[in-house]
Parts: C-alpha cells; structure tokens; sequence
C-alpha cells in the first residue's frame, strides 16, 4: 500500500470539490441567499486537500490494485464528509447523519432524501444537492485523475476500482482521452435537457436542478412531488432523458466518432430495451382501470419504469399505492438497473444479459457435462473467468442486501419498507416502497440506520469491492 | 432419454406408494373412520403402476444424468398426484389443487397447509399427511432404487438428481448399504423421538404424527397451534429432536459404524451450531421482554431456531408477532437451512460454508491476483468447479425465489407475505411471516398460486435441477 500516494489523490479530490462548490456559491449569490455555508465549506476543503497534498507527495511509481480501491473509496467518503458542511454551516440540515445521508445520496446518485420539507430549503442548497448528482454520476476521479496525473497508465488502477463496467468495453486505448470524450457527451446530454426543459416552459433555475440530477440518474428535485406537478411535455422529456442516461456511454461515443452500426451488436441495449418494453406495458395494463385514460397509463407508466431502472427516482404519481405486481415489476427492475457505463446503478443489465447465459450453459452443462458453452456479450466471447467474477458479484450484491437488510431490522418498520429502503440505496434509486415510497423519506429512520443505509449507498455506487475491501481489510499476501 | 425406463421406474414408486398407503388405511380402521379414501387411492395406484412397469420396460443398459433428473421430477410429481387422491376422496380437502397442494408440502417436507381447520380432519388422513413428510424426507427413489434396480451402479444417476448433496461427502462405496444403513438411522432416531414424547405423556397417535413430521423436518401436525399447547418438556423434545433431524446424516452413521473423531473436522456442523447459537442467543434477548421469564424465552427461541433452520416449521408461540430484529434473523435461517445430507431444506449449511470461504478468497483475489486460495469443506479441498457450482446454484436459488415472488405478486397480500410465502416454500419450511405465519395458513392463495408455489417446494426439494430441466427443457447436444 503506497498511503502517500494514496493521501495525496484523496487531497487532490478535495481540492477539486472545493472548486465545484463555487458553483453552489454563485447561485446562492445570484439569489441573494448567504454564501457562507458554501465559504465556509470551500475553505475547510482547501485547507485540508492542501495539508493532504503537501504532506503526503505522490512519490510511488505505481499504483496497486489496493492503492485503487482504498483511493476510491476514501476520496468518496472525503467528498460526502465535505459536502454535507454547506448543509450543516446554514442549519438547514443540522443533525450530521442526516446531512451525510443526503451528501452520499447525492454523490451516489440515489436520490434518497431526509428532506420532509423539500421546498422550504434555500435555492443554493438544492443546486448543490442535485449538482453532487452530476458529479458523482461520472465519477470524480476519473476526471480528477484525466487532468492530474502525470503518466495516463498509472491510473487505471483506480478507474478500474471507479468504474468497473468500462473495463468489459473498452473503447479507446487511452484513458485520458476517453474521459474527456464521455465528459463531453455527458454535459452535451444534460444541455440538451435543459433546453428542452425551458421550452416547456419550466424555469431556468428548476431546468438546470432537474438536469442534473437527472444526467447523474439521481433523482434530487425541488418540489415534495418530485415531477408530479409538471406538464405532461415536461415529464416526458425528463423520462426519455432518464432513459438516455441510463443507456451505456459508449454507444453515444460509436455514434458520434466512429461508425454506430456496432451498437446494433449490442445485446446489452438489446435487453435494456426490452426489460423496459415490458415493464412499461404491463405497468401500463396493470394502473389502467385506475387511471382511466391509455395517454396518463403509459406517461406514468413509462416514467416510473425509466427512473426506477436507471435507478433516478424520480416519480410523477406515488407508485407505492400500485397495484402488488406493478410493484413487484419495478422491484426486479430495481435489481436490474441501467447499462454498464452509464451513470445509472443496480446490478446492470450486461451483467443480468451474462448471467442470463451463464445460467442457461449451466443448465445445459448439468445435463450434458462435455457441453461446454461460451458467453456472449456484445459481439464478443466473455472468458470464463469475468462470468464468474459476475456470478460472485451477483452473490455479493445479495448477500450485502441480506445483511444490510437484517442490521436495519431492529427499525420498526415493515419488511415492505426496510427491504426496499436497502434495495433502493443498494442500487441508488432512492424511494423504495411502503414508507420510504415516493411520496415519503427516509426521516424516520435512526441515525444509526441512515449512516448503515449510506454505507450501503457508497457500497452500490462503487460497485462492492472499493467499500468492502476497505471495511473489511484482508491480509494482502504481498505487496 | 430412455424414456421406457424412465416410466418403469416411475411405475415402480407408484406401485410402492400404494404399499405406504396400507399404513393410512390401517390408522383409518383402528379409529373406525372410512377406510375408502385409502383403498381408492391404492387401487388407482396399484393398476396405474402395473400399466406403466407393464407397458414400459427398463430395457437401457445405462441411466444418463438426464434420465436420471427426469426420473426424478416425474417421480415427485407423480407420487404428489396420487398421493393427494385420499383428501379428494374422503371430501376432506375437496379442491384438487389445495390437495396437491397439502401433498406436495408433505412429500418435499414443507409442512405448508390450507387447511383451516386442522382439528376437524380424520385421523387416518392426518396420520398419512405427517407419513408423507417421513417418506419425502430421506427420498423415496433411494429406498425403490435400493430394493429394485439390478446393479446398484445403474442408480447412480438418481439418486445424484434426488440427493445432490450426497455427493460431496461420499461415504462408503455402495450405494445400496449407504442408503439402508441410513434409513435405518432415521427410523431409530424416528422410534427414539416417539418414545421420549410418550414418556412426557402425548398420546401414541400424537407422538407417531409428531416424530414423523419432525424426522422428515416437515411440520404437519394435529392441532391449530401446532406444537404451542404441549408441555415445555415436550417442547423440548420436538424441538432436541428437529435439531438432530438437521444434522448430517453421515455423522451418525459414522458415530455409530466408525470411529466418530472425523465429525470434529466438520465446518458443516461447527457452523450449524453456530448458527443456530448465536439465533438462539440473539432473539431469546430480544423476546425476553416480552416473555418475562429466562427459561420460556429460552425454550421459545430455541425450539423457533431448530424449526425454522432445519426447515421443519412446527412452532410454540405465533412468532409472527415477535419483533422485526427476531423475525429477521429467522428469514436469514429460511435461507440457511440445515446440514446437507439430513431431511433439512434451505441452501444448507455446507454451501454457505462453501460461499463464505469462496467470497472471502474471491476479495483477496481481486487485491491480489496472484494469490489463489482453495476452499475446504470438513477437512477437504473443494474443487474449483464444485465451489463455481454452489456459487451458481445461490445465484439460482434467488432468481427462483425472485421469479416466483414475482408472479405471486398479483394476490392482494402484502409484500412480507407474499415474499415470505415464497422462500418458505422454496426452502420447504412451511410458515412464513404476515398472512401466511405460524397461526395462519395457505388458504387465502388463489389455485393458481397454490399451484405455483407446489411447483416451488418441488423445485427447493429437489434442489432445483430436476424440476428445472423437465420444465425448460434443454436440448441435449447428445443422447
């Protein structure tokens, strides 16, 4: 472990929110709001990212596979430490677990609030809440490392723990290039949104919010309804923009630079598409009686299941009044998620599209033991051993859910609510059901339970093993 | 597929459960109750299996993995659909699915009824109900395969399909002596467990209705509170022996007919006690408020943690209404379930012992690539393709319970129930939580989902892959 090294990153991150916390700072200005929650903040940021610099070079010439996941991990947990001060130094959110819960659930793109009275909060505050969405949606340290580090190749260390999806697809031999490259495609994307957000006729300032929040897949808005009370034009765009988001980067990439027809190899987007499909569909025929008219069935229909698979959480209607099985769709699709290199969480459809085969050669293989099978994906054989880091991974997922599950069960409230409170941090959704549905919040639970739920958080965002390895340290045999 | 002698065997275990049914029959005229439901049944079944070992002769040298699998589902499926025709018969469970139903949960061992009134039921019928869970538990085709087949060799196919576990501890050679000597443990321990309840003064009829459902870890009993109105002795008892019942049985065999220190190298049954230890100690402490008293707290707590955990589901209090942190720990048991190699469901403690050593090793792994360590199970190395077996069998058993969870989910009840009714199904246990715990039944569930969740305490019985291949039938590459 090179902790200099280590340190010294980790200092640089927090040097870099600093930076983005200027942000928040001009829009409490222009609101004519105090800036001090955000000065305050930036300067402690400053402070300690410039002790950690200074103290600690980085002197070692490679970075471990260790080195990576403790950087991600520890930058991660500094940044939400730091971003919940502005919460905390206005005295909006005072208690500290509740601040901490909602910085995570921002970086993380949840979207899981303490909030209970969203619209009281003052205009800086929930830009910053819902730009933590847009940080935290690409990841941090891949920008931070695409525009610090020296030598391009030392970072794949820490990418690798940042964004393990990227490694089944590479697309450009350089890291650097590619990060600006989705960067670009990523801001494009969210302008894009705003604009068609204004000519609907919603206000800049609530275009800018949900734009981001909605680029990150992380649901944070400005009103108690979330996208309730919004024309029909505009949750329109917000769904099919939660849509596009959820979709892998990469694509967005190929169809730009270089030819698109390879998307159409894609079973990932092929999957995506059709778990979507189905879902909307039998949604759409399950709230039918209730809504009363086809347009409102598939509009609410096709909303919820494009945020709720590309784990936003956003939410037009309060879904937990559903019917059992319009609820159950979305509970698998909450274990589903988006596509692998995009901002959205779950346990990925490329990864259920490997799962899927590898089930289905396993059958195969059970009954016929010299049938060997490979996996596909995409085009491209997946080599036994990435299939089973897949099913482990798939393991993992259920099992930290289990736990995370059992640990908050001493709460009082219903198997329903607890369950879904732990799925939907997991996967970075936000609103569960029962009362931590989209009409509620996470208010209710202890302190205790909402530092155990952003833990679970970090642990869904960066994919298990950055958290778990550094929780639960394990002897390394070797340096 | 040989199909001729895949129907003579199944004619084969027809014909032998028409000799079973004699026993009912005898229960049936020792309480002067009508002996017809019996005697039809046996009739149908005794002209059925000569049709079929008639028509169909065992004429293929070789029993292929296939073979085997679908020997076994049919096998099952058909012992079910015969063995239901006494409740149909006798008007006492008039509905054919919720017979199939009552059957299924015996043979597979699940104990889950739709009954409303257990009371009111004849006792012959009652007697056979808690004779299905004897028979199911140790597998009927082990016993039919023992007495019939030519060469012992030949079944090795079937009873790999009906007791996978087995194949992990082989214990001696042929499977012909290993199979009597361990029916003869369990009958031992099954008069053993009938004397100690006589002595505590349950009536004979009783302690052979109990002794056979918890030898089978099935759960069916003679009263609406099952095991709650019986003295703390005999609460003892059942719950000593349920635990004894979740035990390897190679363990006592190797007791009995070799040296007994090998047992000492068994995780397996280190981690059953511990399991079952530390559940113990946990929920007595969070019931002791409740219950007042140390020895009715403890008592309670212990006899729920051998029920639930060796898949029995006989109970003494309405554990539904104990608190979440107590249910909870109770649905991680449903999980777990007992020792491989006993009449226990659930995914067992041998491949969750096999699943934490193979989690752990894969988190070293991914720090350390160069640092491959092996799994051990009871003193041995398990192979890499075993452990990527239990791993994907988890994964299986999820998806199972997801799927099934999924289309239960149109019932009106609520998301515990439903949840609950499922994995106790699944893992043969019997009682969930909600609309369907330990003071309530199945009944409310509609024919269709009575069918679906027969089909999955099926499925969790035979451990998946029979049930699965005859379901989805895969194309086989070769014969």
């Amino acid at each position: 472990m090179h902790y200099n090294t280590i340190l010294n990153v980790t200092g640089k991150v927090i040097k870099f929110e600093a930076a983005l916390m200027v942000l928040p700072l001009i829009v409490a200005m222009i609101y004519h709001e105090s800036i001090k929650p955000f000065a305050v903040a930036i300067v402690i940021a400053l402070v300690l990212g410039q002790i950690l610099t200074s103290f600690f070079k980085d002197d070692s010439g490679t970075i471990l596979i260790r080195d990576g996941f403790t950087i991600v991990s520890l930058a991660w947990i500094s940044i939400s430490a730091i971003g919940c001060l502005p919460f905390i130094a206005s005295g909006e959110i005072p208690n500290v677990f509740d601040a901490f819960f909602e910085t995570v659930s921002g970086f993380t793109t949840t979207g899981a609030s303490i909030l209970k009275d969203v619209e009281a909060m003052s205009k800086g505050l929930l830009f910053w809440r819902s730009f933590t969405h847009w940080i935290g949606g690409m990841g941090i340290l891949v920008f931070v490392m695409a525009i610090s580090l020296r030598t391009p190749g030392r970072s794949a260390n820490i990418l690798r723990a940042e964004m393990p999806g990227h490694n089944i697809d590479k697309l450009v031999p350089k890291t650097k290039n590619t990060a600006i490259a989705l960067y670009l495609i990523y801001m494009g994307l969210t302008f894009i949104e705003i604009a068609f957000l204004l000519a609907g006729g919603m206000p800049l300032y609530e275009s800018i919010v949900h734009a981001l929040g909605t680029a990150g897949t992380g649901g944070f808005g400005v009103k108690a309804d979330s996208i309730g009370s919004y024309s029909a034009y505009l949750q329109w765009v917000v769904a099919i923009f939660m849509f596009l988001f959820g979709i892998n980067f990469n694509y967005y990439y190929l169809l730009i630079f270089k030819q698109g027809k390879s998307i159409l190899q894609s079973n990932e987007l092929k999957w995506y598409l059709i778990f979507a499909g189905l879902s909307t569909i039998l949604i759409t025929a399950l709230i039918m009686p209730e809504v009363g008219n086809a347009a409102d069935a598939i509009r609410h229909s096709f909303f919820q299941v494009s945020s709720i698979m590309t784990t936003t959480g956003y939410s037009t209607v309060d879904f937990n009044l559903w019917p059992n099985m319009a609820k159950t769709t979305l509970l698998m699709l909450m274990f589903i998620g988006g596509c692998i290199g995009s901002t959205a969480g779950g346990l990925k459809v490329s990864r259920i599209v490997v799962l899927g085969q590898a089930l289905k050669n396993h059958m195969k293989n059970t009954v016929n033991p010299r049938n060997v099978r490979s996996v596909h994906l995409n085009g491209k054989i997946v080599d036994p051993v990435a299939t089973q880091r897949i099913v482990v991974y798939f393991m993992l997922y259920i099992v930290i859910v289990l736990i995370a599950f059992f640990i908050i069960s001493f709460e009082p409230f219903d198997f329903e609510t607890n369950f879904t409170a732990v799925i939907a941090c997991m996967s970075n959704i936000g609103p569960g059901f029962g009362a931590v549905g989209p009409a509620a919040n996470f208010a209710e639970y202890t302190d205790f339970s909402k530092f155990i739920l952003s833990i679970v958080m970090l642990i869904g965002r960066l994919e298990i093993y950055p958290m778990l390895i550094l929780f639960a340290p394990v002897r390394a045999g070797r340096k």
